[in-house]
């Protein structure tokens, strides 16, 4: 299988620097003396989530290689629907985004305001209704990580973590379908190949730790990975996500629903960042493992969560 | 009276770029399409707060001028506190900071954390204490605003605006004490002359304003300063600092309590920033006013809530 490279990735950074934000790696003097903190805060992005940065870099790409109007096509109740929306909009195509019904109607107005038109879908029919989208536009579909324009746009966050910190030591990444863990393991191999690179997936749905563990993709059943309040990591990884994590990855760190929920306490009170649950257990990773000493970065790969749910959690104590 | 330039701005950026955290501007997709929005996220700065760049432009200039051992002595409550605790450590000096006895404990803590020895006092006694202080070391005085290069240190953030937003129409600063708004003011009037600049501040605390307005510094009591949330921005600006205002202001905006917790609440949904109540102000007055058209930037001066306050704020409704 043909994997993303550092070439790829170079080229998604040239594609997508005007439409998405140069973040800051942020010291988290709050981290332990041995293993200093850094914090890249991938939820100062435009629609709060490093999900842009491959739609950016897939639709962007769709638009070199074609002439004349072309639709987009996303099935995605979360994060990646908002961020190809978004894209779309720049670029001045139009965006169709397949929802399940059950979808909040937050999220779904929030991608109508983005100009997208939502379509919505029962259960296990979304793949059906995007396949008919597709045949009666001009479309493109643009898949939330199993692509290499995607994995490479994620990438370009392993490029900045590159650039700002040549020296550090451990890369801690969020892993769900794989395609940021992918992009980012990518560009920190061939830059920093001093660094250990590891996933981080809540233990509720940790199908990427145990695949990685025996070698092959094992399947959880959705029920089971629908447990974790972490939203955006209940995907799993794609043939094409999973062999680069086994090319990349020094291994997953799996934390529990306490410590994810500690992680957005400890990000809002000492960070200053709001934090999706998702986005916060790569910071649950650092303070439960013994990862390696020296300079350390965990992504904060989103901020997306309701208000309510965030002001629980802060009133809760560790 | 001599002003703060242009220069001084310019030398502090050189003396304080190791150890600030170059803030990016954030595009805010969610301001008026007539006024595009940018955060200036200040909040994400080592003790989350803008305080940093002036204690280590103030601190890093007196290390230059002087051999050998030396104290710095500081008052404060708040974020000036563990600003020059943080410098001073930095630096490899020794802090004394003065707070009043009612300071809520976690601040003290914060700040002795930081490597300073807290000195409680009892109520009106904090320049006095101060003053023994500075008998009996070695030490100089590191005020929160007073001072040019304390000014300047701040208004290292109107150079990274002009840097990166060049055609900006408006720039709106929390007004306290003044010495942020007079050093972003002295840098933006000289590098972005098209600008318009505003102070914010909270109706309850609105002295600064009313002495624009009149022409002379007019004084308001504490009792009344106190009333408002935004706990940071009850100080009332020096002769130093009203100065710089009357220079750099085209006026300031006055906000009521009910805005400043609804911005609070708008930059954690929208933002994804945690901001303190007086961090929000600037941001509740361009939802408030009818502020030139154009492209704007509202500084997020701070984020340090407490969690129950911030979940509290969360819950309410607009």
């Amino acid at each position: 299988m043909e994997l993303v490279t550092i070439d790829d990735v170079r080229s998604a950074a040239q594609r997508i620097r005007p439409h998405v934000v140069r973040t800051p790696l942020l010291p988290a003097r709050w981290g332990d003396a041995e293993r200093p903190l850094w914090i890249k805060p991938e939820n100062l992005q435009p629609i709060g989530a490093f999900k842009v940065r491959g739609a950016f870099n897939a639709i962007g790409a769709v638009r070199e290689r074609t002439e004349g109007p072309i639709d987009v096509v996303a099935y995605s109740s979360g994060n990646h629907a908002q961020a190809v929306a978004y894209a779309a909009a720049t670029f001045g195509l139009r965006a169709h985004i397949v929802m399940p019904e059950e979808t909040p109607n937050v999220k779904v107005q929030s991608t109508r305001d983005l100009g997208a038109r939502v379509v919505l879908c029962g259960a296990g029919q979304r793949e059906k209704v995007a396949d008919e989208i597709l045949t009666e536009t001009t479309g493109v579909m643009i898949p939330p990580f199993d692509h290499p324009d995607i994995i490479a746009g994620q990438g370009t966050i392993g490029l900045e973590i590159a650039e700002d910190l040549p020296t550090v030591a451990t890369v801690l990444i969020p892993v769900s379908g794989g395609g940021l863990a992918s992009g980012i393991g990518t560009a920190v191999r061939a830059l920093c190949p001093q660094a250990a690179i590891f996933g981080v997936e809540p233990e509720l749905a940790a199908d990427a730790a145990e695949s990685l563990r025996v070698g092959h993709r094992v399947d959880w059943s959705i029920h089971d990975r629908n447990r974790t309040i972490a939203d955006g990591l209940r995907s799993q990884p794609s043939a094409l996500t999973f062999a680069h994590l086994q090319h990349v990855l020094d291994g997953i760190i799996t934390v529990t629903e306490v410590e994810i929920r500690s992680a957005v306490r400890e990000l809002a009170s000492r960070g200053h960042l709001v934090a999706e649950p998702s986005g916060a257990v790569a910071l649950a990773g650092y303070r439960k493992a013994r990862t390696p000493l020296g300079q350390t970065v965990a992504i904060l790969s989103g901020g997306n969560v309701e208000p309510r749910m965030l002001a629980q959690i802060l009133t809760e104590s560790d």
